[in-house]
C-alpha cells in the first residue's frame, strides 16, 4: 500500500462537526473519514495558495474534463463535459432541484430507509415525502416494484430522489434496476434525481451505474449528482457536479442553482477536484482496500461476539448497517446507552425512517486502531445492554 | 508600508472571472483586487492544509469572537457574537433573506443606482424592485427623504435592501442617515437589510455605520451582512456573517439560510476569517493608503486630461464613479469602444439602473503600474471617442 491509512488524524477541538464530542467519546457516526485526503489533493491546494489573490472564479473546461475523465477511467462510462454544472454540494443541489422541478404540495418519492437529509430537502421546501419502502426479508433489502410503480403513477409525484448507491444499506443497484427505475419515472413524468455521492466507494470490484449512463431513450429524464466529497474525505471542499444529459432539463436546473447562488466555486474547489479526478485513482484503490479490511475485521468480531446482531451491508459506502432487532426494537435507546456507557457514538437508525428503527449505522472509515477501539466498545456495550 | 502592494499578481489563464479576457485586455471591472491577500491569511490557510482531513465543519465561538473583535477594534461598535450566523456569502444571504422575509409579488426597496446583483436577488425570486432613486445634483447624490418615506409606506414594500456604504457611488451614509432610514423602516414594518461588504474599505479616516449599531429601539428590525471578501481580496473564500440583534428575526432568517444550505463553512472559511479579523488590521490600513494613492493619481490624471469627465466618488469602495454625461448619454457605447480600441474593460453604468447610464465604474484596486496603464488607456480612449 503506497498511501498512509494508519495515522490517526486528531480532529478533537477543531471545527469538525463529527469530533465535537467529549474527550472520552469516539464518534463513528457522521459520514466523513478519519484519514488524510490524497497528498496529490493537498499539493494542489498548496499550489493554489501561492497565487495569493482569491477573487471570483468560475469552473471551466479543465474542471469538466477532469470529471469526465474520472467517469470514463474509473467507471467506464461516458460523461460528456457539456452535460455538467458545477455546484457547491450534493445536498444544496438536491434542495435546489426539489424547489425547481417539483411544486409545493407535490410528492417526492424516496425508498426508505434512506439518507436522513433527503427528508429535510423535501419537507423544508413544503413537499411531501412519499416512500416506496425497501422490503426487508432474511437480512436482504429489495425493491417492491409494484408498490414503486403505483406511487410513481400518482400524478402528485413529480420527482424521485434516488440514493445510488444506497445509504445506509450499502446496496449497489444493478444496471437493470437503475434502468427499470428510469423507465418507470419516464413513463409517469417523474424526474429521476440520483444522489451518487457514494458511487466511488464500492468494495469487491462491484461497479455502480450512474443514472446519466442509462440507455439513450431514458437519458432525457435523469439527473446525477456526483462529488469527490465522500471519496476523498473533502466534504468541506464544497465541490460537486450536476450531470444532466438533456439540454432543456439542464437549463431548467441551472436556472434554479443560479438563483439559489450555488454555482460559484470557492478558491479550493477547482484545483482540488481536478487533482482528485486526475491523480486520485491509486489513493482511492488503496482506500477501498483499507475499508474492505476494516469491514472484514468488524464482521469477524461482530459475528464472533454478538450472535444476535445481523450485518446487512451491501458493498457500497464505508457505513456498516447493523440489524439489532433481536436486542432492541428502538435502536435509539441502544445508541444512547452505547454513548453513555462506552463513549461510542453511532447513528441510530430511526432518522432514516422505514424499518430502520431496529438498526444502527456504524462508520468504518477510520484507521484500524480506531476501528478496533470502536468495535470493542460496541461489543462491550451491546453485551451489557442485553444483560440489563 | 510593511506589505507589498506593488507586485502584479498574474491571474490571466486561471479560473478568475475578471481575468477571463483577451491577452491585450486590462480588466478594471469586476470588484476584486489584483493584490495578494494578507500573508497572515495565507499562513492560516497553509496551517489548515496540514490537518489533512476535511470533513464537515461548523463555525464556533472562536469564529464569532473574531468577527466581534474586528467590529469593536476597527469600527468601534459592539457586535455581540450571539447576534451572528455564519453564511457562505453576502449575495447568497441576500437572496435567501429576500425569499424568507418578503413574499412573491412584494416590493423590495432599493436606492438606484445600486449594485446590479441586487436586482437578480429580487427579480429572480419573483419580487419587484421599487427604487427610491438617489437624487443627483451638481455632482452629488442625496436621498430624497419624502420619496423614500412614500415608498416604504406602500404596504407591498416589506424589505429594504440598503447598500451601506454605497456601491457604485462610494457614499458613506452618516449615522444620522442610517438611523433615519432604520426608523422609517420600523415605522412602516419594512425589514432593513444592509449589505456592508464594503464597510472596511473607506478612505480618509471616515467610518461607516453598521446597521446593527443603531439605537436600541431600532435594533429589532435590522440585518447587517458583513464579510472579509472585499476587504482582504478573498471573494472565493465564501465566508460572510449575518448580524441580527433581534433573536426572533435572527431565528427566522436562520431557518431560511439553513433550508437554502448556506450555513456550512468550507475548509478555509473559518481559519482564514479568524486570521483576517484578528491579524489583518495593519494590512488593511496599508491597503487603504494604497487605494488612496491610486485615487489621488487617477483623479489628478483625469482632471488634467479629461475636462469633460466628472469624478463623483465618495470615500468608500475601491471603485471610481465617473460621470461621462458630457461625452455620451449611453456609457455602454463608450465602454464598448474603450474595450475594442484600447483593451480597457470598465463597467458601463446602465446595469446599476437609476441615472447610471451616463456613468462608468472603474476598479482601482490594482498595483499602481496597472492603474497607470488603465488610466492611460481611459484617457486615450475617451479622447478618441470624443473626436469621432
Amino acid at each position: 500500500m503506497k498511501y498512509d491509512f494508519k495515522t490517526v488524524v486528531n480532529r478533537r477541538h477543531t471545527d469538525s462537526v463529527k469530533w465535537n464530542v467529549q474527550d472520552n467519546e469516539l464518534p463513528m457516526s457522521i459520514a466523513d473519514m478519519d484519514f488524510k485526503t490524497a497528498p496529490e489533493i493537498i499539493l494542489a491546494m498548496q499550489e493554489k495558495l501561492k497565487l495569493g489573490a482569491f477573487g471570483y472564479e468560475e469552473a471551466g473546461e479543465d474542471y469538466f474534463n477532469a470529471v469526465s475523465s474520472w467517469y470514463q477511467l474509473e467507471h467506464g462510462v461516458n460523461a460528456d463535459p457539456t452535460w455538467m454544472i458545477f455546484v457547491t454540494g450534493v445536498v444544496p443541489a438536491i434542495s435546489s432541484i426539489v424547489r425547481r422541478i417539483s411544486h409545493i404540495g407535490d410528492n417526492v418519492l424516496v425508498q426508505e430507509p434512506v439518507y436522513n437529509i433527503f427528508y429535510n430537502s423535501i419537507e423544508n421546501n413544503g413537499r411531501h415525502v412519499l416512500s416506496s419502502d425497501l422490503s426487508y426479508h432474511d437480512g436482504k433489502y429489495e425493491i417492491d416494484w409494484q408498490d414503486l410503480e403505483n406511487k410513481l403513477a400518482d400524478p402528485l409525484t413529480t420527482l424521485m430522489l434516488f440514493c445510488n448507491p444506497h445509504n445506509p444499506t450499502g446496496i449497489v443497484w444493478s444496471r437493470s434496476e437503475v434502468e427499470r427505475i428510469a423507465a418507470l419515472c419516464q413513463k409517469y413524468h417523474v424526474v429521476l434525481l440520483s444522489d451518487e455521492i457514494h458511487g466511488d466507494i464500492v468494495r469487491n470490484n462491484v461497479k455502480y451505474t450512474p443514472a446519466f449512463s442509462v440507455t439513450q431513450e431514458l437519458k432525457n429524464n435523469v439527473i446525477s449528482l456526483v462529488s469527490p466529497s465522500k471519496t476523498f474525505n473533502v466534504a468541506a471542499l464544497h465541490a460537486a457536479t450536476v450531470i444532466i444529459p438533456d439540454e432543456n432539463l439542464r437549463m431548467i436546473v441551472s436556472r434554479g442553482l443560479n438563483s439559489d447562488e450555488l454555482v460559484e466555486p470557492n478558491l479550493m474547489a477547482i484545483p482540488a477536484t481536478i487533482a482528485a479526478y486526475t491523480e486520485g485513482f491509486n489513493w482511492l484503490h488503496d482506500l477501498l482496500d483499507t475499508i474492505n479490511e476494516n469491514f472484514i475485521y468488524a464482521e469477524h468480531e461482530i459475528n464472533k461476539n454478538l450472535k444476535n446482531v445481523k450485518i446487512v451491508s451491501g458493498p457500497a459506502t464505508y457505513l456498516m448497517w447493523l440489524d439489532v432487532s433481536e436486542i432492541s426494537k428502538d435502536s435509539k435507546k441502544l445508541a444512547d446507552y452505547l454513548r453513555k456507557e462506552t463513549g461510542l457514538i453511532v447513528s441510530a437508525g430511526s432518522i432514516y425512517r422505514g424499518n430502520a428503527s431496529q438498526f444502527l449505522r456504524l462508520n468504518l472509515a477510520s484507521p484500524i486502531s480506531m476501528v478496533e477501539d470502536g468495535i470493542e466498545r460496541l461489543i462491550t456495550g451491546i453485551k451489557n445492554f442485553s444483560k440489563k
